[in-house]
Parts: C-alpha cells; structure tokens; sequence
C-alpha cells in the first residue's frame, strides 16, 4: 500500500508542504513552478498530460504572488501553488478546446467560477490539462505515467496524470459518469467527486446539468480538503449550488473521528467485473480493516441506476450539444455523435421518470448513512489501467454515485501485479464532503498502523 | 367600470373590512362565517361552486378564533376570515378529489403547505371549490354567477364563482395556464398569479413543475395583497421557493408609486381573438388612461412561447399522471386522455429545449421592466365568459405570462353588453409581486378619478 511520496524536490511536495515552505520564506512561489516546468519537461514527452502550457506566463503568475508576498500583502490560502486546469473549464488567459476540433482555437472571455475562485485563493493557474473529446469516451493523447502502453482513464486524463506525475500538486476535473475517480485510480492519485452542487459549474462545458460534477486531483486528502475550501460554495451561475456558511474542510479532515467509523462494502451489480487480482486486494484491504467493514447489499432500486444514469446522460447531453450536431456533426467522434442520436430518441417521460427517481435513491442512501455507515467501501473501478490507448475504461463503478450527487473519494492505496495502482473508493452521506474527507483520513492512518 | 361592492352584509365585506370589524369587536367570525354561508344556501342551487361544505365544521373553525379572540391570545393577520380552498389542494380534514372520479373520497393526511399557512394566519377554512378535472380543461359543476348558462372559467372555477357571488372573500386557485386569470376574469373577481416560485405548492396535485402557481381570488387589491403576505415564502417541499426576507405586500400595495406609472399595452400575437366589444371596453381605458400607456410590440422570440407552453405542458402532465394513464385511463376525460398521449410522445430534447428558452424570454422582459414599464396592460381573455358550460374558455391571453412566470392580476374593471365581466390583465417584473399591486392600485384609484 502506497504512502504519499517523499519530497526529494519541490514538484513533489504536496500542495499543504510547500504552502508550508513558502509560508515560512524557505521556498518561492517561482522556484516551486520553476520545478513543476522542469519536471513537465522531462516527463511530458511520455505523458502528454497538458494541451496548453505557456511557461513564461506561469512563472509571471508565479512571480507576482512572491512579489505580493514579499510586500506584505495578505495572501490566500493556495498562495503560489500550481494548479492544472481540465482543458473544458474556461480560462480568460488560456483557450479552452474541451479537446473537440469544434473548438479548436477557442479562447473565452471570462474564467470559470472555479478558475476565479483559485485566482483569488492565490493560486498559480499552470495549463490546461488534456480531456477527452468534450469530456466524453473519445480519447486525448495522455498516456498512464505508470506505462504508456496504458491508459490513465477519462476524461480527467491529463489532470489525473499530471497529479500522480509529479508535474503538479492540485488539478481541477469534472465528472458526469466516472471522469474523475476513474483517472484518479488508473493514474494513482487521489480523485475526489464532491457532492453534486458543492462546487460550481459556471463556465464549465455542460454535458448534463443533473450529473455534472467539478473535482479535484491531489497527492493527499490533506490536499484535496485545502483545494475544496477555496472551491466550494454558491455561485449565481449555477443553480444547484445553495448558499451556506464555509465549511472548514481541513479542519475536519485532520480531525479524528469522535467514534471509530464502520463502513459499509458494497460490489455494487457489476461485481463479476472486478478483475481476479482487485478483487483479491480489495479482500487484503478488508481483512486489514476487520470488524471496521461489514459488507451489505445495494437496495434493490439501485440497481437500476445504471439505466436511469444513461436516459438523463443521454438526454441532456443530446440537448446540450443540440448546436454541434447541427452544425458540427461530422466533425464529432462516432462515440459522441451515437450518444447524441440515442439522446435525440429518448421521449421526455422516460427522461423525466430517471430525474424523478434520484431523490428517493438519495433518501435510500440518506437512511443507510444515519442508522449505521460512516462511509461506502467500494471498488472505484475493475481493475488497474487497462493496456491500450483506444479507450479510457469502465466507468461502472463510478455511475451510481454520480446519479445520486454523494460524495466520492479515490486513494490509490493498491496495486495491481504489475505494479500500477488499483484505487479503493469512499463514498459518503451526501453534503457532509468534509466528514468522508475524515473517515478517508482515518482508514488511511489506520491501514498505515498509525 | 366596477368599484368595490357596497357591504350591506358581512358576507359581502371584504377580508381587509372584516378584519377590521372584527378586530375592535364589532363582527364576531361567527357572524361572518354565519352570513357567508346563508348566503351560499342561497346562490349554491344556482351557482353550484363547493364540492365540500361542512357547516358545523366551518363554524367550529370560526367560534374557536372568536374564542381565541376572548380570550385574549395573540390573533393571526386572517384572524376569522374564511377562505375558499380549490379541491387539487390538499385540507387534511377535507376530503380533496381532484375534480377527477380517480381520486373520490380521497381523504389527504396532511394540510398543504397553504391551507397550513392559512390556519396559522387565523383563517377559516370554509370549504372545498370546485375544480375541473384535475385543473385541466374538462369542466366541473361550476356555473358564471353573473348568468348560469355562460361558463365560471376554469380550472379554479369554484373559487373564482364563489368569491364573485359574495359567497367568500378569499379563495386560492392554481394556473398552469390560464386557471386563475381566466376564471377570476369572466366571474369579475380580482385573481392574482404571483411570481412562479413566489407560493409553495407542496401538497398541491402536481401537474407540471415548471408552470404550476398558486393564485388568489379576492374582491380588492388590498385583500390580494393580505392573502399574499401569508401564502408567500418558502417551503422546503417545493425547491421552486427561495428563502426570503417577509414582504410587507400590504404596506406596497397601499403606497402611492413615488413616480407617475408608465404602463405597455401589448396586444400579443392573438390579439384576432379578441372581440369587438372588448377591443373597444380596452380602448375606452387606455383612453382614460392617456399616456401612461404605451402600445409596444412583443420581442420576436416571445411568438414561440404558445409552443414550448404546449410542449412543456404536454411533456410534465405525461410524467405526473404516468400512474393514472396506467391504471385508470378509461376514468379520465377525453381530452385529458389526448393531452397525455401527446405528451408520451415528446421528444427529451425538444422538452428541454423549451424548459431552456424560458431564462432567456425572462431576461427579455427584464429589460422592457427595468428601462421603462412598471407593469404589462393587456386582455386577460377575449370578451366576457362565453355562453355555454361545455367549455371553460380560452386560456391563450394567459399563457406567456404563465410560462414566463410573471405576477400577473385580472381586474374587472370592464363590462360587456350583457352585463358581464371583461377583465383587464396587468403583468408585473418578476419578483416584484408587491409592486405590480401597488401599480394596479394606482390605475384603479387614477380610473375612478381619486
């Protein structure tokens, strides 16, 4: 099982150890994306994780937060730190391709909520990471750090093998199946799915407005709780985001919790697809665990979330992308434009019947969080990264957590036979993402025997 | 043009009036109750507005405010007023039947979140108004007060006959297109469609989420703006409702405007079906009106709005009464039946497509609201109540303002030559529920020459 790895240069160092350094004056903002450059550099030619990266504006970026710093100015609390950007996020200094030839040239006016929000936190926006065409199956061009025979899963594939690289601490994702746990597990980095409507999606590619997710990559939990601080919260732009008071993620993330959490495994229908050894892992995994894990089954309803999932993506992305079929089609991959016709066939009773049973799959889970679970154990996908660049693999294990909006975290805290990392997914009580950051903190603490 | 009525009795008072009455002991509830439903005995054979009347549960209901009142406790703003509930709105001691055989003797356990804001305020619930099957077109018992061969309107036809006949000076309805206008329009009552969102529907019979409001029936702008001041305000089962500040809708409406109102008279693209004799009644008020009105063209796109109305209509009926198309289709009416027909058949992307064109036309409106108008004149439907009862009447002169979710109010200020009622439509800024009354105050106070 993997421990967060050891800092011999600053790219390395997690997003709360340079915050750390450069706190203290005994690293810069400019020597830290100095690395960051260097290491991209040395590695980009195998990993291919960026689609815009423009050194000299970084290092400005870079600079000026050290200047700020040195004249006394309060700074954020992602002072100086490099964040990658899924290239379907708008960036007003960067264009924005959503990895499609339709937009091929495309530079937005204004950043995406999310994007302004790590401005203003302090942050360094570094590039753009590669997705898959407008975040749907069509592969980009990253290859799995681990092998590059091997995929690093979609499509967050960039921000996830940027991550897990070494090239940069903190990267943005989205998820509307499986985007960012699915990458964040092929690739060996934490991936983390907030509750649906957590983080805004104002000038993000919209795909689906009912399953749209923005997460996070990190090399720790500490990491992701520091990002989700600066990216959660209400945004005028997006109407499933609820004003409420700031939740102090890291605090409660490096919290321990009141009562020793139990978890609930769940193989979820799609177990038969679990590969021999992730399943024989995951098993080590839950022994290590013991008495801390018991395993129950899904509500029979869940089952058919796999079905619900695929009306409402099907139909709402057929909507959204209602102007790219018409004008664009041919220039769409097979994948997405058989999506779009399927989308265009779907009635609009079926539609509303799929939105209309999440809120009682919600209460399903609700239930089972209250009465007993801290958290869900469950696999985050079948297996390692699948050999082969032609797909970016099964998004099953992602699906019904996506549908039903609770909060998901993948650690890389396995590995396969040859040596690539299998991801162990929590899945938490929706709206109470800092808790799932504690419980993920606990389990990692007590696997490492700490 | 109508002024208030003259009370010679309580039942004829309006709610403000009683109030008033009854808050410095001069009519006790009971007297109230007591004349309202004598005069009911009277008018009922004819009128035919109540599918639920208990009479001893009524007066239980006043006696126990006028005892509440002797007591000395704190009294509600309704404090004694009976109000009549339109029968797809849920009393927990009433039964509530939809105006649909699929739903006799369908007793709720819960008060709807209104009927409960109702009895929080003080008010008697006096009964239940008769409703066309499920507030679509197929019309109930109900007759037009002011002649029992012309049709009430429809679907809150019971509320809008028994407020028009004196028979209760409040009463609540519901428009999904023209079912509180419209009926309010050809009983000569005043109705009142607030803003969408503005009144919580939980434990309303659902017909479709995005047009669905509950509206007002009363017989003066000052009971309206009363009613609203309970009904308005949050509800956490229905996510179209914003939490708020309380808004002091009487205190607005009785303030004079602090600049002389300029009102935009909009035929709309139906303007052909209107009749001669109300072209020329509307012609006669904007006369008396002089340049405070304006005549302007409706923005192009707002020409659709009929069509995605239809299309959204079609589409979340289908959905709502997917159950009782399954197992109860030969109880439903003929056109009901054919409205979720259409609806089984629409497309999920044309569904959305229309839901999504919705945020534009209100950002249109917007515009014309924030540069020049305080609030839209036009018909509220093409004459008075057309004679015979097989129909309700057209609701086209309601159906943008409904889908756009504007507040909009009838007004009988008009008569035609047989002596009914021709309403006039004023559609205010959406959100600004309180200023649209104040500016119709304004017009009606500038008409009668005060």
């Amino acid at each position: 099982m993997a421990a967060e790895p050891a800092a011999s240069r600053p790219a390395e160092l997690t997003a709360a150890a340079a915050l750390g350094l450069i706190g203290r004056g005994r690293l810069s903002s400019e020597e830290l994306v100095q690395d960051c450059l260097a290491r991209i550099r040395d590695l980009e030619p195998q990993v291919q994780a960026w689609t815009f990266l423009d050194e000299d504006h970084a290092l400005a970026q870079a600079k000026a937060a050290d200047e700020r710093r040195r004249e006394g100015h309060a700074t954020g609390p992602l002072h100086g730190i490099p964040v990658g950007v899924k290239d379907i996020i708008d960036t007003g200094d960067m264009p924005t391709e959503n990895g499609s030839p339709l937009y091929a040239g495309r530079t937005p006016r204004e950043d995406a909520a999310v994007v302004a929000k790590l401005r203003a936190a302090g942050a360094v926006i570094l590039g753009k990471t590669v997705t898959t065409e407008c975040a749907y199956f069509h592969p980009g061009k990253t290859r799995n750090p681990h092998n590059p025979e091997h995929t690093p899963g979609g499509s967050s594939s960039g921000s996830a093998a940027a991550v897990a690289a070494g090239m940069v601490p903190l990267a943005l994702g989205t998820q509307t199946n499986g985007s960012v746990i699915r990458p964040a597990a092929f690739c060996g980095a934490y991936g983390f799915k907030p509750s649906h409507g957590m983080i805004p999606r104002t000038g993000v590619l919209q795909l689906s407005r009912t399953l749209d997710h923005v997460g996070v990559m990190a090399r720790s939990i500490e990491d992701v709780a520091l990002a989700m601080e600066t990216l959660a919260g209400w945004d005028a732009g997006d109407p499933d985001t609820r004003p409420s008071a700031r939740i102090p993620f890291a605090a409660i993330a490096a919290e321990a919790p009141p009562i020793r959490p139990v978890l609930a495994f769940i193989k979820t229908p799609h177990w038969d697809r679990v590969d021999a050894e992730a399943k024989e892992a995951l098993g080590e995994l839950l022994e290590a665990l013991g008495d801390a894990v018991e395993e129950i089954e899904l509500f029979p309803s869940a089952e058919e979330a796999w079905a619900w999932h695929k009306t409402i993506m099907d139909a709402e992305m057929a909507h959204n992308f209602a102007r790219q079929w018409r004008d664009g089609r041919d220039q769409l991959s097979d994948p997405l434009r058989a999506l779009i016709e399927r989308g265009r066939e779907v009635k609009a009773v079926d539609y509303q019947r799929a939105v209309s049973l999440i809120g009682p799959m919600q209460q399903s889970f609700e239930e089972l969080f209250t009465q007993r679970f801290d958290a869900i154990l469950t696999p985050a996908a079948p297996g390692v990264a699948p050999k082969g660049l032609g797909s970016t693999g099964d998004a099953r294990f992602c699906t019904l957590w996506t549908l039903s909006g609770l909060p998901a975290l993948t650690m890389p805290l396995l590995r396969g036979a040859n040596g690539m990392p299998i991801g162990v997914q929590l899945v938490g009580r929706r709206h109470f993402d800092a808790r799932l950051l504690r419980t993920a903190r606990w389990l990692v603490d007590n696997l490492a025997g700490v």
